[in-house]
């Protein structure tokens, strides 16, 4: 495949999961009858952010994968022939679940899945609750489309998820991610965050020579009990080239954004930035300590 | 230490040493003048930028270390009481040589050195000719103003090298640099390449929660045979903070950037964006693979 067609699917959600599905399923129908051929969804799509509390009821979001939304978006796929990056709270055993990421091919089956390695927990992002780190590896999914580089939200902060994702054989990077502002926070601080979210996930492209999408969600989602602001998201989903040059960006409201990435410019790129040429694979084995002390 | 009042010395060079050295030597007696504590000058700073061809004669340029530069500016750094980051062509024994970086602590005393790990070798920057790739690893130099994780120009594009530096407890990242536009190239791919420049750097202060300095060369280096067309230095030399924001940014002439760096934002940014808490280093094991194919 040389060009790609593809939709981020920048959305807000509700708290009525049948209704944030549907929404979602609107979107993708419209990106396919805007020409995608793969369309990404926002981090844990089917609700509201339920991270932004500990509480052991919002377990019941939790679902099976394959399951009741592997199953929904699978139609929807198989229908519009288009390949879909869904993001949910999987329910693997009994006290034990995973943010998840899956890939459901144009024919409407699963072709692989991704489970969220690096999780945060930071005041309104309690992750550490709900979900246990995973334990997939950075492996790449194949597709109609190509080899998908899925990683979800925290992940995008580590350039070694990014690289490993790349040595591979991850045609694009691609980041389903639900990250906004706390509304007490200065103009001046919104601003750097929203900036280093930014920086780091276009440096992924640059370092590796490869397209990235990152699609976050967008909309202001209230403390479940008041007790604290809630989370402004930022929106701000993008896709950039092999250079780390945006091909389209959004704003702060929901948005379809559709762009063509061209894979002989990733070509291009790293013919005369070939950095994995020179990787000191003999110097780097300090990167697998916690610490050099 | 928790504030560094540090200089930036983005200069041009011409054909003989003496008078290279001596306009460092005037730009770090402005710095040290202006309150700078650290000043950086840029990659191979004592002639042209040699690299552009692989002529044997360019050997004549490298010098021991300790050498005829590490006396000259130990004596200016004691003399002004700064440290200095200076970038050399080392001999190191016949048929030997590295480009490395050299740290002289504010007493005039060679404080450690570093000799640049990744070298390129693409048309116009023939690296590989010239240097051995290092062999000291990435390891900080300590210094009376605080642990300087000091890496040279190519290494600017692998995460990896700032990882380490990270890893091993640097305050900061130095970059000395020569890099630049081929004058034949259109404006969106300069563009296009300078930001990627910029982002990759700044994306190295998000990952590690570190401040950045960056110090470039400027000025048009014609081709030393005229069969090419030389290399014009972008300059935009820069010092940014652990979040990425720029602290100063120069433009594409010859400038002395002055700034403080407070590393009591870096300690708040890595209190709130904990990375180094959360990385799989249990599933970073292929990151030593050249490939995982």
């Amino acid at each position: 495949m040389k060009k790609l067609t593809l939709a981020a699917l920048q959305l807000g959600f509700g708290d009525a999961i049948e209704t944030n599905r549907r929404h979602c399923a609107a979107a993708v129908e419209e990106a396919a009858s805007r020409g995608a051929q793969l369309a990404i969804l926002p981090e844990l799509h089917n609700s509201p952010y339920f991270c932004q509390t500990e509480e052991t009821t919002r377990f019941d979001l939790a679902e099976a994968i394959p399951g009741p939304s592997t199953d929904f978006f699978g139609r929807l796929a198989q229908r519009c022939g288009i390949v879909l990056v869904l993001s949910l709270f999987e329910r693997r055993a009994p006290g034990l679940c995973h943010n998840t990421a899956v890939v459901i091919d144009k024919d409407g089956a699963i072709a692989g899945k991704y489970r969220k390695m690096h999780i945060p927990d930071d005041p309104g992002y309690y992750e550490k609750f709900y979900f246990t780190p995973g334990d997939l590896g950075f492996m790449p999914v194949k597709t109609a489309v190509g080899s998908l580089g899925v990683l979800v939200c925290w992940d995008q902060w580590f350039p070694e998820a990014a690289r490993l994702m790349a040595l591979a054989g991850a045609d694009l990077l691609i980041y389903p991610t639900a990250i906004g502002f706390d509304p007490r926070e200065e103009e001046t601080d919104r601003k750097n965050q929203l900036e280093a979210w930014l920086t780091i996930q276009r440096s992924h492209a640059v370092a590796n020579g490869l397209p990235v999408v990152s699609v976050n969600r967008v909309g202001f989602e209230a403390h479940p009990t008041e007790k604290d602001y809630g989370i402004d998201f930022w929106g701000h989903s993008f896709v950039a080239d092999a250079q780390g040059a945006f091909l389209t960006r959004g704003g702060r409201e929901e948005q379809i954004l559709v762009t063509t990435v061209d894979f002989a410019k990733a070509e291009a790129t790293r013919r005369i930035w070939p950095f994995l040429r020179d990787r000191r694979i003999d110097a780097y084995g300090d990167l697998l300590k916690r610490f050099r002390d």
